[in-house]
């Protein structure tokens, strides 16, 4: 087991509906040196790809992105859930539906900060069936951007997200691949990354 | 002017209604490394007290907190703007008028991550009228925990939120403290730090 999914195991909590929640560590209360360690461990698995700019989503994906943006001297750019009367002129959008949170946002970015000239990694906490991603990608592509990779901190292996998006083709790299979990006992296993193609 | 007055004397565009954008290095796109500078300062200006955790709220606010966080060796809590599904059991809550999007939000903070031993270090990017930042430290005062500072990327000085705040005896520290600004030369003046109170 790597570093994460150490963590998984020891604070991790399986919930029925296949629901794994973080929250001691990721996505509520946030341990930033686990953050600064993914960070490290994407500089290595892109180290090959020119990456000049990261994208992620709100709110879970921010800090993570911010801290492994570090590794990787390049600014951050957030989708943002709702249009706010601070962001003027053009954007894109796309829809996204949340499983966690069972609704669709649209998600946006201006234009001013995503161009034909980047080349962007995209971050985020978890990827389940791929809507948060595809939704990114989809932004990416509409302004003609360059998506170099997709790290995620936890993939949910036995949801289509991760298989559906490394057919077309894109560099995903999952730190943690969940191949199934049991909330009665609580058990996680791990798919090796090796198997994921 | 310090370097984030220099920033956003560069990069800042004054909107009419005292609205200041900064979204290419703030609050949608990010300059990680510029936050990196924030949380030295912040270190510096915080060096006295003993701190064993940041608060901050979603969703701007997560980036700062999470690089700033790596100076202080500490975890981040963020606030939550709606009621997840992952969220059980208790939660702290306040409600939060967003000057910006004109809205009532309700933010909560699970129980499990602000206990009386707590020692808080609330971050933010902005403060204005100071609604965000009541909320989280009623939130801070519910769980019994101390609120040991506050550290703020920009303040607007002409709002009444700082004045409050520092008159209710809390250390805030504001990395930039806006004394007026205008829409139509776009020239920012900044307030002298030593005259906040």
């Amino acid at each position: 087991m790597n570093f994460l999914e150490e963590r998984i195991v020891k604070d991790g909590v399986v919930k029925p509906g296949n629901v794994l929640k973080v929250d001691s560590f990721l996505n509520h209360q946030m341990d930033v040196k686990l953050f600064d360690k993914m960070g490290e461990e994407f500089a290595k698995r892109f180290e090959k790809k020119k990456i000049n700019k990261i994208l992620t989503i709100e709110a879970s994906g921010i800090g993570i992105a911010s801290v492994v943006a570090l590794h990787f001297d390049v600014p951050v750019v957030f989708a943002k859930k709702t249009q706010s009367i601070n962001l003027d002129g053009d954007m894109y959008t796309a829809s996204v539906e949340s499983f966690t949170h069972k609704n669709i946002n649209n998600v946006i970015v201006s234009k001013k900060f995503l161009t034909k000239d980047d080349h962007v990694l995209i971050i985020d906490d978890f990827l389940a069936n791929g809507c948060a991603l595809m939704g990114l990608i989809q932004i990416v592509n509409a302004a003609h951007a360059t998506v170099e990779g997709i790290g995620i901190a936890i993939e949910k292996g036995f949801q289509s997200g991760g298989h559906i998006i490394r057919n077309l083709g894109y560099q995903l790299e999952s730190l943690a691949i969940i191949d199934s979990m049991d909330d009665v006992t609580g058990e996680i296993k791990f798919k090796d990354p090796n198997e994921t193609m």
